[in-house]
């Protein structure tokens, strides 16, 4: 009989479970769509019923499950394991821990982006790096760290909001009801809207012509790929986004120290090039301190998997 | 027979040592003046003969003396046991633990700021909490923090350059080389800058009275007093002073998630009044984020004696 654990990645369309190995390999994987519409109920059963499958299904494969983790987009309490407040859920004040408790299995309980770092610097990108920050560059901008091979999550586990940190005091507001968060300034949000301002103010940009005359056509790529072609306003775009990417890395390089940073989120997928810019700045700018390690800047490698891998992790590293 | 530890605060003017019982208390104290002139080799002996006497006056009195804890006002590097960089002592790469091994001590290091809190937080201001952010309002921000009772310092041990966060992208250059660095905006230093240049554009306010017409004698007291009086420039200065203040601590709260703020440096001076503006301007801000719990604001209790107090805590911890 091998050893598995449970990772359960909660998000906003639906519920992925997987038993992961020692390897920190997926070996069974499971999904249910995300229903929290009539309350915090049968999201619960769901989760029930979800975890009930995998643990047949390790029987079945002679996997012996020594623990479960959970990776929540909100914040939660890893103390007492509840699920404090995930607003794109609409769940509040969920105590899973306790639901859970017939399963008999230890129950830990992070944050989405906290874990998918822990999994990133265990069995992906930053493998062998001890101290490791995470952003994903998304809709918002998610923040993990790991130091001394151990998670990072602040009191409770309500710590590590790293896209939550202001970087313009009195700067643009964002939904966390502060003003000039770092999400409203690197996140992929952030570059669609600087690359739409910069369309505006300048009629003859190419970048028009790549979004066939239609401002709503702005993607993530629309400035990196005519920053490419050379085109002057595009270049300014990614200047401006990279500075404050930059920034915000420079502020957690101060706090952490970390070995690497690790870039997730559909703004990763610009790759290389995104990395080398990124890396560039941060080392042009000397860390910000001085007699400090160099960091490397990384890409993330297990995307979509990295959310189940990471909770996995979580209760392996816990339990 | 009792227990102590020795902790050495070395400062731009004095190197101060002293002997720590297990209640926090000093219990004999030594000075010795700043020497580095001719680089760290007398520095060095200063630092050894200073033990030496600390270490023969605890067998006098009785206390057996189980390690060593240094507070320093620079880069170390925790591991190696070295002062890495301390620009204002012209002190670099000294490799202080390796120089003293013939103590045959258990010897360790850390930043001051960092100290400076674990000594609050063990007790002074903020005993009996585990989770504690201290910054100290002074020429600069030091930034210390204690997070489960244990002292957090990043990778290395030079993390926690709290000061060294950019809170205003593009904003004024800081001695880091880096531009908008929170100290810029919320150190003694940055009320006094707020202060003449509030005073140069109102030559009506009564802060040029208190300053007896010459903008030199502006102290960190200037604005505070004036502002009681009703001064509008004063209450301007104030208020965009806590405004900054609140900000980072703000960051910091969602990186941390503190149950308490230490405030120390000189401006703590201003007492409860700050304290308080401070904190409202915390709870008006709901922390920054949601469920998340309460941060008390306290004011700094150990004052000189925080750097001796907590280099021995340091000691006392990881012995």
């Amino acid at each position: 009989m091998q050893i598995g654990y449970i990772g359960v990645d909660i998000g906003g369309m639906s519920i992925k479970a997987g038993i992961v190995d020692l390897n920190g390999s997926i070996v069974y994987k499971e999904v249910v769509k995300t229903d929290t519409k009539n309350g915090s109920e049968p999201f619960l059963k769901d989760v029930k019923q979800l975890l009930k499958n995998c643990l047949a299904k390790s029987d079945e494969l002679n996997y012996r499950i020594k623990g479960i983790g959970f990776g929540v987009p909100g914040v939660v309490n890893n103390r007492l394991g509840t699920i404090d407040y995930a607003a794109n859920l609409g769940l509040y004040n969920v105590p899973i821990k306790d639901y859970l408790k017939e399963l008999e299995l230890p129950i830990f309980l992070s944050n989405d982006a906290n874990v998918a770092c822990l999994a990133e610097q265990r069995w992906g990108a930053a493998k062998g790096y001890s101290d490791v920050v995470m952003i994903t560059l998304g809709t918002g901008i998610g923040g993990g760290v790991v130091l001394d091979n151990k998670l990072f999550e602040g009191n409770q586990g309500k710590g590590a909001e790293l896209g939550h940190t202001v970087i313009v005091v009195d700067g643009d507001e964002c939904a966390c009801g502060r003003k000039g968060c770092y999400e409203r300034y690197a996140s992929a949000s952030a570059l669609l809207r600087f690359t739409r301002e910069a369309m505006e103010k300048n009629p003859k940009s190419i970048m028009w012509e790549y979004c066939k005359g239609k401002i709503e056509n702005v993607n993530g790529r629309t400035s990196f790929d005519c920053e490419e072609k050379g085109d002057k306003a595009a270049i300014e775009v990614i200047n401006k986004y990279i500075k404050y990417v930059g920034e915000g890395l420079l502020n957690f390089c101060n706090i952490f120290r970390p070995q690497a940073i690790v870039l997730g989120g559909g703004i990763s997928n610009q790759g290389e090039y995104l990395r080398v810019r990124v890396e560039e700045y941060l080392a042009q700018n000397n860390y910000g301190y001085h007699e400090c390690p160099k960091v490397d800047v990384l890409l993330a490698k297990l995307k979509n998997d990295a959310g189940i891998i990471g909770a996995a992790t979580l209760a392996f590293i816990n339990e």
